[in-house]
């Protein structure tokens, strides 16, 4: 599951004041992808009864006004929102840890497994306090000097999946995350760059138009309240996110909306928008899930599930930016691999019958569709 | 599964006369860390009705008496003794998948899978005719010079993964395999470098520690035939080499052997080593299937034998070399994930109880042992 410290791994900070935005997005990847990602050591968490009023530093820099502490209280509002509609739905309870770093941050991770509706739902806040390797800040803003100190990073972010028992019920993924970076130690000390970032997606078994509609439909609303250039463009950047490349550019299911490295707006927009995000994730997904818990199904609609699932991983484990990231720094083992599957598959050259229902499933994954206007 | 190219993304050549191995394996991997992979684009491949006497290019200059054809001869050998081996033991039948690449090169994949015995077991010969970046090469061997021409590379092996349904049965890996490169186009010719690589390691879900003595013990006497430096090395290299970091350094098993890059004997001596390794997988694995093949078993332990497929999943597609080369480089895709279990599981969080038979395994997999003095 994409940690907070999902975009680290994508680490491309602006001056704060200062906004640079690349001019397209396609810039921004290619900059991106040749950034090395470095091992960041995260300190190793300490387990808490229970979860604390606040994951960020005591006595720290952040007041109850800051961006930190205003993007901490909506995630940990949208994670007590969502897990209630899905503990409504399943009938069965989230099991919750939480943990805290020595040196501040920390995570709280629900997860249902299991239950009467979900096979496993996870939903994870956390957040990091870190240090990024400055050529890494060099390479990613494209600034010169020759500081050698490491970059303190803040991140917050939530992040989720949740899949279903039943192969006509979808998965669904979101990630919704802040990133700050100050000015190296000793130096003078406003952030120096901050973004936003996240995305929800969905990954059916099975595609119903009318269903991919309605989650299409849900996200494109809430983008176009903020403005209307947003749904265009983070749809695509989702079909082109969640690729499979060894598997002939397979996506991992139909997308929905992804961005990252938002800064050229007020943070108060962002904020909003990002907020409104997070709450459009229960009415965009439970009512797919609710009118499908029940459907029935054959052992062959379970096994082709059960091989999606096996995509799933794959793009989880060789793709995913936060958890791959995650996997490098040591984050929390069990929080970033909630994200897997209960259960998953690997069959030997599984190739759909041609005109069936898997067949239509994969074309709609190997060719992005247009699901609302 | 690792394919032929395996040991592509440790390219590490050394002059073919001049031989310069490293002073200590531990320099030669921390060498290799840094060698960045790049994608080297292997053309797309043909499927054949039937497999092909040679998968050498033709009429190319790889007479019967070279290495190259005399490799491919004893990997073919291999995989049909080893597909009749265990289709003995299961009864039921591998299916065959054969392909060429336009440019020379191709492979053979074997698969029986859902048999009565094995959930999946795979056995993979392929040669692989590539091109390998100068940097690379230069990166690997520490040579100085300014050329800018590709490196072409030959590459043969066989590897194979075979997962019993039995969670008293374990896994085996094995993959041996021969590498040279080329002058780079134009110059003069003779191979510039060659070396051999492989291994075979045991992935148990319960340890059975007669069942490890044999395995290692078959393996160990045939090292010892031809050094025996090597079953104290190779068993080392191994237990570091199957290391899933993310998992507090959880090995996926309880390994075996594992060696790369030698070249510090003559050609006929190390082909006579692999030659003899491949010949050991029968008799030190077959056994052990064959007694616990009809073992009675929990939920629970099939559970548990689950969530070690789960592992096995992650390191084949986070560390493993011949993997995550192949999904980097456009490799048959069935042949490459051949290697993933037919399925696999992971559960939330689960801790094996203190003093159970799942402890004591982890024990074994976090703290290698000696199985054999």
């Amino acid at each position: 599951m994409a940690s907070a410290c999902a975009s680290m791994a994508a680490v491309r900070p602006t001056v704060a004041r200062k906004v640079s935005l690349p001019k397209s997005r396609k810039a921004a990847v290619a900059r991106r992808a040749s950034v090395p990602v470095r091992a960041v050591g995260i300190e190793q968490e300490v387990a808490l009864d229970e979860a604390p009023l606040t994951l960020l530093r005591e006595g720290g820099e952040d007041d109850a006004s800051s961006m930190r502490a205003r993007f901490e209280k909506m995630i940990r509002a949208a994670q007590d929102e969502i897990v209630s509609a899905i503990e409504e739905l399943d009938g069965q309870k989230f099991q919750e840890d939480a943990w805290t770093r020595p040196g501040g941050g920390g995570g709280i991770s629900r997860v249902l497994q299991d239950g009467n509706v979900f096979e496993k739902a996870g939903v994870n806040v956390s957040v990091v306090y870190g240090q990024m390797p400055p050529e890494a800040y060099r390479a990613a803003t494209g600034e010169g000097g020759g500081g050698k100190e490491m970059i303190p990073f803040f991140a917050a972010g939530i992040s989720s999946v949740m899949h279903p028992k039943n192969p006509m019920a979808p998965t669904v993924h979101f990630n919704y995350r802040y990133f700050e970076t100050d000015a190296p130690e000793g130096a003078e000390g406003a952030p120096r760059a901050w973004w936003f970032g996240g995305g929800t997606d969905l990954t059916p078994s099975y595609i119903f138009n009318d269903d991919a509609a309605h989650f299409h439909g849900t996200l494109k609303d809430v983008c176009d309240k903020h403005d209307e250039t947003f749904y265009p463009r983070f749809k695509e950047w989702a079909d082109d996110y969640f690729i499979i490349k060894h598997r002939m550019n397979e996506r991992r299911g139909i997308g929905g909306v992804f961005f990252d490295d938002m800064n050229d707006r007020p943070q108060e927009e962002l904020l909003a928008f990002a907020t409104d995000m997070a709450g459009a994730v229960v009415p965009a997904y439970v009512p797919l899930v609710a009118k499908h818990k029940d459907d029935e199904y054959t052992e062959t609609e379970k096994e082709w599930q059960q091989m999606r699932r096996g995509r799933y991983v794959e793009f989880n484990l060789v793709y995913d930016r936060g958890t791959t990231f995650g996997l490098r720094t040591g984050g929390r083992i069990e929080s970033i691999l909630m994200s897997l599957p209960l259960t998953a598959r690997w069959q030997y050259d599984m190739q759909p019958e041609e005109g069936s229902r898997e067949a239509d499933a994969l074309d709609a994954f190997r060719n992005p569709r247009t699901w609302v206007a």
